[in-house]
């Protein structure tokens, strides 16, 4: 294991250390646990099942394969947004015929039903890997699949994450969705992943949870399961055996320092009084509700549509919509709400849309590209829209998702302001933050996209494990587009935004506020810590930190530079 | 259909026309012919086999697909480059036992062999419709094979491209590479579709063979089988029925300006006299000596070196590729040779490299990125450039591709220099162009890749049919940033070239020199008329044109705007 490189490591008396990429701050302290293991078995060792017991034997596959997508559909149910999405999706891979079929015909000649599972999802898996194309995800989704119908069919626990009986810390290679939809913040204080980046699903959990994250550890497994570590998701370092008087005097301090971040309340605010407008990102009108309940948010900076549209048989009615989009604009009575049109393509496919196979979806028919072939969708979405906006206490502003050019910019806002409403777009696309200048004389705002611009700027999915490196929101390049497009905004005299995970650092919403960024949107749990941060520096110093970053080589030496000038 | 939009079209007398982007200039003229459909065939009705014909049946099958199997090999290898290597793959899927097996065994249930590939083929098709994220070129391919064992069971002529008796014009949806190995361009005078792209396969493919082509003619399918059109690649018109006297002296014409344009020699330069190096693009010794040959080239300013990895069992041995590599430099004696290291990743796999499955394999772990794991590969492709060089006329330049900070660019200038070559980067990812000036300070040289910077700048698949007209190298987006890195290569005072499909069009080669890009490296037959266009316009109209094309809204008023400044 790598000696202790950080001084905070040295500081707590830890024994070793190894570092990753910090994403969300905090310190926190615990023994490791590990998502458990998948149920070994022997599929060569199975024994042939007599021919009079074969018919028992596949209902016993059968019911299994439907109690592991049963627990997916509640686990689907007790959550919202992508989460939600994702595990519904992997609820009807799990109940997916063409499998079940396969692994029912292996049982139905003798094979076991563990043998069966597992032969059935590896033959699509392996047909997938030869022909190649397959998502990583589906495949990942596959094996969890697999894993659970076996330990169903053998009597054993389901794999997952355990249920620790004290505070722990758990690490993982990487997390899926089904691992973290349970997680208790009580239960599970801090997380560290091998794998990830800073907008890998591990990052965006932890974010959610309030808990300490560290991404990107190479040297992760050289961490023993059970062993006493602290983990600072300022600093991005993971620390073994630490002095356990010093650890617990540093965690104190650290929750006493995010209790006085929880008392923070707006508005946002330099320490010299350059006003930042501080807004959530929500899905419903239950996430806007309990985003207002905060009582510290100047309102939503990002109102994602897609929840109204996926996982329906039919497009929802213009009146369904505008009782949706209504409840958001109630829940922030008379304060800034911003509506992002519909972002779904092959990637997040509609069912009630045709989407073509694409080799790389991420850069394919999505977000405001589905115009082409489908314009009454969006025709009927700012309809709905324009109705929730009548009688309301605020009119909304509307963006739209993956504009590329200046045409896609100007026919939208025809649209929205023949609606009486206020149109923006989302810079996301390299193009867009290239041509802001010409972008912002067609809209009256614009709010960067953070993920999806750094994953097309650095041409890397932000969704890959290995590239966490290159996905990283701090890489001098982006930054350079984030500055191109705040000068564009302020030239302009228009508002410019950002709603990606980015504005949910407090140091990196500090840069983008140096960059020319005049409102920050995130998750509302991470907003409190964002405003706090912010009231601690003035405006010169984020300019100055901004300069610093952009002209840095790399996230690391950006994140330093930027660290030495805001403290 | 449209009426006659161009004067062009009007000229000739044509009775209507269609429009769509332009990709390989001339003008040609013939009956319409099209890629000849799917035999037809009711999978519902076909009869029961008895079971006593049913191995027989079976084995027809087998034998069957084995012939279309043996025809996508025979026609890999008769080709080169990338068109080998989708027909080798294309043999692989056809052979691939998993659907053998399923076919196979529905024959040996009685169903008909007909009906057995179609089910066969279906139902993986649809296993991965449903499961989402396959490559459409795959499922593509499938149905490819699908038809033409289809065919070959039922003792039909193979599906595909017909073989004309006179000169005649190729319509299409889209070309597979499949359709265009055995194009011979006597008998298929210009192609049109009614997808694709600048940088489609189709736009390769014509500018190989040198004849005219438009893509992204939406109306195309408004155009009659056998009807008699002329196909315009400079203006992108499909013309019906014209005048048979005016469109005959046109073609004269054309055919007249296409052969002294055949007469230009070099060097690369423009009216008054501003150098510009026109290069060539090739994957071997083969194509490197027939570029040679046709002693207008300055040199290569693309070697890819895929052929001599892909399709191979284990890694070449150095003694192995320093022989291909030197086969190259010797063909252009003296002459610069720019040498791109291994471009390889799950997009374009490599057998002897466990590749990761990718959800977007076009933003994944490729080119530059396989490093990370396979250090190796790259050490043993300098070794045997080094090696290569030794004693050679020239000692090559060598690039990295997928270079996307300054850390990889630095590593890689080392590693180049260690072995007394000259190292420089592709400039194709976003970030790289943003951060030209710092990359320009690692490196002796960049190539712009204008392919992949369009399809990451535009986060549009360049290989996607329907995103075509936002895949297009003239977006002003795609331009400003070219114009950014050959501003940071006149300040370094250090060379900036194209190597992507811009540098084959005429028109946006001129454009490109006007951004300062010092040299152009395309297909060897697209060198003459870059070469003599630039050789009929003056720098400083070169410079304005680029002015006018960046400041343009799009590529159309871009091309517009150019081709009013440069005739």
């Amino acid at each position: 294991m790598a000696q202790v490189e950080s001084s905070t490591a040295q500081n707590y008396g830890a024994v070793a250390a190894v570092v990753g990429t910090p994403v969300v701050s905090g310190l926190a302290y615990g023994p490791v646990i590990r998502v458990s293991g998948v149920p070994e078995y022997d599929v060569d060792a199975a024994a042939e099942i007599p021919e009079t017991e074969r018919a028992a034997e596949a209902a016993r596959f059968v019911a299994a394969a439907e109690t592991v997508a049963e627990r997916f559909t509640a686990r689907a149910r007790a959550n919202t947004g992508s989460t939600a999405e994702v595990l519904a999706a992997t609820a009807a891979l799990a109940k997916d015929r063409a499998w079940i079929a396969t692994a029912t015909g292996l049982i139905e000649k003798g094979t076991p039903a563990a043998a069966a599972t597992v032969r059935a999802i590896d033959t699509i898996s392996d047909m997938f890997a030869k022909l190649g194309g397959l998502m990583a995800e589906r495949v990942t989704d596959l094996a969890d699949i697999r894993n659970r119908v076996v330990a169903e069919v053998l009597g054993l626990p389901e794999p997952g994450i355990p249920l620790p009986e004290q505070p722990s810390v758990l690490l993982a290679d990487d997390l899926a969705p089904a691992d973290t939809a349970g997680l208790d913040p009580k239960l599970v204080v801090a997380l560290a992943t091998r794998l990830g980046g800073p907008s890998s699903h591990t990052a965006i959990i932890a974010r959610q949870l309030g808990i300490p994250c560290v991404v990107a550890v190479a040297d992760l497994n050289r961490v023993d399961t059970g062993a006493m570590v602290f983990v600072d998701g300022e600093r991005g370092v993971v620390g073994v055996d630490p002095d356990a008087e010093q650890i617990a005097a540093a965690v104190e301090a650290a929750q006493q320092l995010a209790a006085e971040v929880a008392q923070w309340r707006g508005p946002g605010r330099t320490a010299d009084g350059h006003a930042v407008a501080i807004l959530g990102n929500v899905a419903d009108g239950v996430s806007a509700r309990s985003a207002a309940d905060l009582g510290i948010l100047a309102g939503v900076g990002l109102f994602r549509t897609e929840l109204a549209f996926l996982e329906r048989p039919d497009e929802p009615s213009v009146a369904q919509q505008q009782s949706l989009y209504r409840e958001v604009i109630d829940a922030f009575d008379g304060d800034k709400v911003v509506i992002r049109t519909l972002d779904a393509g092959s990637d997040k496919p509609l069912r009630f849309v045709n989407h073509p196979h694409e080799d790389n979806p991420a850069m394919g028919v999505r977000g405001n590209r589905i115009v082409a072939t489908h314009p009454e969708i969006r025709e009927h979405q700012l309809d709905a829209i324009a109705a929730a906006a009548d009688g309301a206490g605020a009119v909304p502003w509307v963006m739209a998702p993956m504009v590329a050019t200046v045409a896609e910019a100007r026919e939208f806002a025809a649209q929205v302001r023949e609606r009486g409403l206020t149109p923006g777009v989302m810079i996301e696309v390299p193009s867009a933050a290239v041509q802001a200048e010409k972008i912002l004389a067609e809209v009256d705002f614009v709010s960067i996209g953070t993920n999806d611009l750094t994953q097309y700027t650095m041409a890397a999915d932000r969704m890959s494990a290995e590239l966490a490196a290159l996905t990283d929101p701090w890489q001098p390049a982006v930054l350079a587009l984030v500055e191109r497009v705040g000068a564009a905004g302020r030239a302009a005299d228009k508002p410019v935004g950002v709603c990606g995970e980015a504005a949910a650092d407090p140091l990196l919403a500090c840069v983008l506020v140096g960059l020319g960024v005049s409102s920050l949107s995130c998750a509302p749990a991470a907003a409190a810590p964002v405003g706090r941060k912010l009231a601690t520096v003035t405006l010169d110093q984020c300019a100055a930190a901004a300069q610093a970053a952009v002209a840095a080589d790399s996230p690391v030496d950006g994140r330093a530079a930027a660290r030495a000038v805001l403290g």
